[in-house]
């Protein structure tokens, strides 16, 4: 286990205290960040983007104001079909870098066409160009990895936004949800990976990865499937839980590992979308907040009520650990595959 | 050419026209029907979804309104996270069979949330349990397929929403770049058609279709790859033009056929991920409106100036014929892939 990956991933419950803090600290600013008007738009690239895909419900669900999630890259593209996205966006950008071309321009095309656009940025390097372009940074230098894939990053990134929406709505009970996750992550770490060894055991030959979730979990369910496509370049798909069944179940077979995160609330329905898969002969994980779940293969339980955000936040983790051992089986280098970067430059 | 499929592919131009017509003639309707305040909401399942996806955008762009796109059974799933997504939504529902579960229970929902909220549906089959619960339904039996994928149907579905955001903006350059389209459609598709043939006998072996948008092109395109997946059980996936340097180029290689659907706008940006793409060692595609695209392999042009629409619309065309030969290729029958169901019941 020598690689930095491993250790990343592992011992993230270390970034996630510290981020859990500074968040506890900047509450305040927070606070009065959003006492600006507007619909909140959270603008990001690559797995930052499906950390707000999920933050972005999770924010509009508990402050009842309208949000959206907008991939930066599809701005620079097509910066006419943003010019009237909202009337008066208020941005939240998180991003490892601080450094990506696309979201610095795309930044750039909405302040152009706005009046007032405050930003609040959460980045991991210190001085970045887009510290330098916000209103209220929250900067998370513990979060960065030295490896390519963001995956303690992503943890964090997800934990700092899932907080903002806590702060925001002042829901305490959500607050005190992810507190209970991160003091006890340490240790529902160690257990799964227990679950995780037991997988790649028995089923280590698997060759396509389907990750589901649904509603605010979804996004973060889309990044149990990116981390396996970058870190262990495999065949990896991520599709909404109902959403299998419309025409995508026909690819999954008897190599296949579905990987579902339960939203605590439609369990029937997730249970019934498993013992689908299972009938054309695919394996399944899943990922609950406390209690069972029929036809699955493996059950990661959290052993405790945990709001949908921290089971999401324990699922990732789960599918980062998952692409990391997968990799080393294949014998590929998880910390840097391919010719990837950390960041891109346009 | 057997298949059904094969000519619900390719005789879709006149399945477009008759779209075209019933549009026009119900425009007053359709006008009437959007003079309702509020939040639009597109709402469907599978590929009806990934054509609101496009839809949705283009309805927001043209017409200044808030509108969104919504999986039907991520609301069966979630309903307290949509119970206050919008003041007062106007519920888009597009549909072949008028009888899917999701949709019909999500708008079950919706009506118990909220206190008047008025549909206008698509519906194919006649007399559908969708169409009783509808304000305004817009029926297209021509549309409907004898195979289980939808292909001319999605194709009518996509039009039909596109008519609509051209009725309720009254916007007659989109209406008639429109019309255009589907004027030209038939000597389009046999043009295009040699374009597929001359991939599938150059390129026949690829065995990883990536397909690319941007903007509102982007659930098109997914479709795109979506149609692979379903009728040729296809590896496929589907990113924002950009996305894929964000990490999933290191999955592609020299048996990997990437398909641009161009916004006529960022085209250097297209052509630099196409070039990165080529760097990998895949073969590009691009379908653009008018005019050349650097660093492609194939290139697909509409020969004039169409709205980014029809260059969605011609792109998905080819996308289904591509993924019927590839079907026929690998020995499958694309009119019965797998064991899916025309639509799903609960």
């Amino acid at each position: 286990m020598d690689y930095k990956s491993y250790h990343e991933i592992t011992n993230q419950s270390v970034a996630l205290k510290k981020t859990f803090n500074l968040l506890a600290l900047k509450a305040d600013e927070i606070k009065s960040f959003f006492k600006n008007q507007g619909d909140v738009v959270f603008i990001a690239c690559g797995s930052s983007y499906w950390a707000s895909l999920s933050a972005y419900r999770t924010f509009s669900f508990y402050t009842n104001r309208r949000a959206y999630a907008v991939k930066a890259g599809d701005i620079l593209m097509n910066p006419e079909e943003y010019k009237t996205v909202s009337t008066n966006p208020i941005l939240v950008c998180p991003s490892r870098s601080g450094a990506t071309t696309e979201q610095l321009k795309a930044i750039e095309i909405l302040r152009n066409s706005y009046r007032s656009v405050p930003l609040l940025s959460i980045v991991e390097y210190e001085n970045s160009p887009l510290q330098q372009v916000s209103d209220l940074t929250l900067n998370i230098p513990w979060a960065n990895e030295e490896s390519v894939c963001q995956t303690r990053s992503f943890s964090c990134l997800y934990l700092a936004m899932v907080l903002i929406s806590a702060i925001a709505s002042e829901n305490q009970r959500l607050l005190s949800g992810m507190k209970n996750y991160v003091e006890n992550a340490a240790l529902l770490h160690i257990k799964g990976e227990q679950v995780i060894r037991n997988i790649v055991n028995s089923f280590g030959n698997f060759d396509y990865l389907v990750a589901l979730g649904s509603g605010r979990q979804y996004g973060v369910a889309i990044e149990g499937a990116y981390i396996g496509i970058e870190m262990a370049l495999l065949r990896a798909s991520y599709y909404s839980v109902l959403e299998l069944r419309h025409g995508p179940i026909v690819t999954t077979n008897d190599k296949t590992l579905v990987a579902i995160v339960s939203n605590g609330y439609a369990l029937e329905l997730e249970e019934n979308m498993a013992k689908d898969a299972k009938k054309q002969g695919a394996k399944v994980l899943a990922v609950v907040s406390n209690g069972s779940f029929e036809n699955a293969d493996w059950v990661c339980s959290m052993d405790s009520d945990y709001p949908a955000e921290a089971v999401a936040l324990y699922y990732v983790y789960l599918m980062q650990l998952l692409a990391y051992y997968k990799a080393v089986i294949l014998g590929l280098d998880p910390d840097h595959p391919g010719n990837l970067v950390p960041y891109i430059t346009l």
